[in-house]
């Protein structure tokens, strides 16, 4: 169990760390440094627990080059899967390294399912704590969860997450290009879906409040559609967003700033590939070579989003 | 890779078996047999390792109970996820083994992401061809997948179960009390959420389609709402339903008969806690009684759904 309320957690780490960037763990096999990818052959051999292998061990490096530098990291559940039991376990050891280095973590999971089904994944993340088979699991310090089956979809993932500190960030408006087919379908009463379940999440959020004020059930708002950025920021105020698109995916940090509140808080901007990857065009090919390359990019990325922020009066440091 | 279209292979084994169900697989450690978690915890001991064992164990019970009677399973992934990397062990020893006992298994994971994630969640759990280090990948015949990312988050999955042959089932209109929170939203054209989602869902099902007819990419439309099911059954008249809500939610074979076509087929019937913990009410203590428990309520729930499709004519053996 967490000693604190997510949010007040979140908004001390951020502080500390002077970043309000959260970087993606989003391992790819082909992608991972030649020298890691030559132990895990030797180790274990080119296959699913080698692969789990070489995640591990670029994770490891990816969090020691980034944690002077930011506060949380997010891995993605989709490119641990793919390895089987053998994912899973390298992205359980990843949250306890990052845990152990004093970052928070966010699985990125976007799970939905119904009452048992959904305290089911609860406990898959959070803890599991009724149950003698599973005495000492670990827990992700949040979770990316999808609205769609209904408002008895969320409660029990807010009810877990209650009970040990963590937090979660509902799906509402995401940062793919067709993510208006459904989130934009605006009902009778001119409110699109997105805000509806923006309103949702602002009803829940007043009963996870921290003593920053931030509630520690936040939304995913990408950053691909800053002026829809601020209607949602108006109709939940207490909401830390997490914000995808940054790097890849286009936006910089003046797309960004209005996922923030007056006061500085409120927003995470996260990046994955144009940071784990930074190394490949600088032909990086030793440990420390690909280490200092993301550090120098997590670095940059950090200072855009800073200097925006800089500029609209909400720097907090 | 499968051999056959997904739709035809499912209508095949539906009529060789003259059963429209599925059975769901969700164990709960507590609730399973005396006899299994001893040697459960007599071979691994009371931790994850242990449960993983005893799920395993216990599913190839089920599925030696129910595999004269139904064609499909269906586990649920959140029961598995709770033991981490054993969970996921024993849900790929289940998959392999109902499928070497010939049934086909449509993982309930409601996965949804987009771009390159939704396509590493589709190599999850279909397959992975061209990543060396996951050669002997074992895949799943259908997926549950959610769409409110949009149809970028769709069309990944789509893609990648055509070239093995797999299916999938887009969640529409769930069985749970607070489904329409979201999905019964009408837009100012008077579409419902859920009609919209099934609309592009038929755009895609005729990309799809088999021999028979239907398409390989289904809906999830609960039974909890029989009302609706005549309209979703015209907006997709191409897709399989996999209809949840049946026993313990509630819903008997009256309910679902309007999840059927004209032909007697495009529609599979899913219960779970109702048939796989049927030996409790029988206090079945050992392996025999156990299964036979399991079959028993199997038969039961085929006949009932048989004699509800036989009043209406749509009876097809």
């Amino acid at each position: 169990m967490f000693k604190q309320n997510f949010a007040d957690r979140l908004n001390k780490a951020v502080k500390q760390k002077e970043s309000h960037s959260v970087i993606g763990l989003d391992p790819i096999i082909s992608r991972i440094p030649n020298f890691i990818i030559e132990e895990a052959k030797k180790t274990y051999g080119e296959n699913p627990k080698g692969a789990g292998f070489a995640f591990t061990q670029f994770n490891k490096l990816v969090i020691d080059a980034i944690k002077d530098n930011v506060a949380v990291i997010k891995p993605q559940l989709a490119y641990y899967e793919v390895f089987g039991e053998h994912g899973i376990h390298a992205f359980w050891e990843t949250v306890k390294y990052a845990q152990q280095m004093g970052l928070l973590v966010i699985a990125d999971a976007k799970r939905g399912d119904i009452g048992s089904t959904a305290k089911a994944y609860a406990n898959s993340f959070f803890r599991d704590e009724n149950n003698k088979w599973n005495q000492n699991k670990d827990a992700v310090d949040a979770l990316t969860i999808n609205p769609y089956l209904g408002r008895d979809s969320l409660e029990p993932f807010f009810n877990s997450a209650k009970e040990i500190n963590s937090g979660l960030f509902v799906l509402v408006k995401t940062s793919n290009p067709y993510s208006g087919d459904f989130q934009d379908q605006k009902s009778i009463d001119g409110i699109s879906l997105a805000e509806k379940v923006g309103f949702l999440i602002n009803k829940f959020s007043n009963e996870h409040l921290g003593e920053s004020g931030y509630s520690s059930i936040g939304a995913v708002v990408g950053a691909t559609y800053p002026e829809d950025m601020k209607v949602f920021r108006k109709i939940m105020p207490k909401s830390v967003f997490l914000v995808p698109g940054y790097g890849t995916q286009g936006a910089t940090g003046k797309d960004v700033v209005n996922a923030f509140n007056e006061d500085g808080y409120g927003a995470l901007i996260s990046a994955s590939r144009s940071i784990i990857y930074s190394f490949e065009s600088v032909n990086a090919q030793d440990h420390m070579a690909v280490k200092n390359a993301i550090t120098q990019a997590t670095i940059e990325m950090n200072k855009d989003i800073n200097s925006a922020l800089k500029k609209e009066n909400k720097l907090i440091w």
